[in-house]
């Protein structure tokens, strides 16, 4: 395999089964035996996690602050995790990035997409994930299971209509993005999940490689 | 004098004697006998001020993520405590506004102007001061004053050119604005300031009368 470090992203609303997913990309990547961390968003770096405590537990935001914050922590992110990460040959793997704002800010809170393209530009240039998986699970099956946890965050607390428009929001961007975004089918068991994800890694495996 | 609220903000650079003036724009108000609240910026609302420690404090910040930050936390302060208070007939007056952010953004850090002006009517809309108080200090002059002060936090660690563009972006944006943004001669003595602001302050008055 070329040594290139790579970019992944996963992405999936409430009870997509982001966690287990993480685990299954982290394991092959053991097998493959390429350096790698592991980071998220919002946060990922001391400044994005004292922003991601603002947007997971103010009270209330306004949506278009809620828009700002996002491209702020994750242009930190960027630029001292990600960027670095990945120029010293080492794979980047990230429980979400832009497309969750497209998601959730532009589909979610229905703020324009053209000034979250132009934000996403500004902030993230073109330090875009060169594979990513997109957990798409029903938001009735993806809300079910996110009831058993205890507690739930301010962006958690929204309403199935408000998962649905997310559900389309990330629809459109694998459209939009096909070669890069592949879909997994989160409605099934864990098992079949799983297999789908090695899948989905070893093809973009050999498609590095050839 | 009819009883809109008004909205005053203060503008000015290190040691341009924000403190004092707005000591003197507070005893005229109440001279007059209007209701009011006193705020700033960045911060002057829960989420803004953690914002502002953010902003104040991070070890490093990119340029970027500054600008976003700082909006945000306008947006907050503008949504939550200017327009309310406005409507309820309370004077606001702020420790800094948006002219700020063309002046320590926009100049200072070299960010796009245009920018700016596109996430000010994002984030502000119309709800403009009626009055600035441009507190305008050589920077030698202030940064000798702003020198006497014990702890200095990640903004006033800035060197002269960078005030020079400061005072550079206030200039360009009073030329812009000079019915709303007011000059004052902040080089001379506190009692001269206060003279120039209570002056300015009698004339918005008359023509708020008018």
């Amino acid at each position: 395999m070329n040594n290139k470090a790579r970019f992944i992203s996963l992405e999936g609303s409430e009870g997509a089964g982001k966690t287990t997913a993480l685990e299954t990309v982290k394991s092959q990547l053991e097998q493959w035996q390429v350096p790698f961390i592991v980071t998220r968003e919002p946060g990922g770096e001391e400044t994005a996690e004292r922003i991601r405590d603002i947007l997971l537990h103010a009270e209330h935001l306004e949506p278009m602050s809620e828009l700002l914050l996002m491209f702020a922590a994750r242009h930190e992110h960027v630029k001292k995790v990600i960027e670095p990460s990945l120029r010293q040959g080492t794979w980047v793997i990230s429980d979400r990035f832009v497309d969750a704002s497209f998601a959730y800010q532009g589909f979610g809170r229905r703020l324009d997409l053209g000034l979250i393209e132009q934000l996403e530009k500004l902030t993230v240039g073109d330090c875009q994930p060169d594979l990513t998986l997109w957990l798409d699970v029903a938001p009735a099956v993806g809300l079910q299971r996110a009831s058993q946890r205890s507690e739930k965050d301010r962006i958690e607390q929204e309403d199935v209509d408000f998962f649905q428009r997310i559900q389309a929001g990330y629809k459109q961007r694998q459209s939009r993005y096909p070669d890069r975004i592949k879909t997994i089918d989160a409605n099934v068991s864990e098992q079949a999940v799983k297999e789908q994800i090695i899948d989905v890694l070893e093809q973009h495996r050999n498609r590095v490689v050839s």
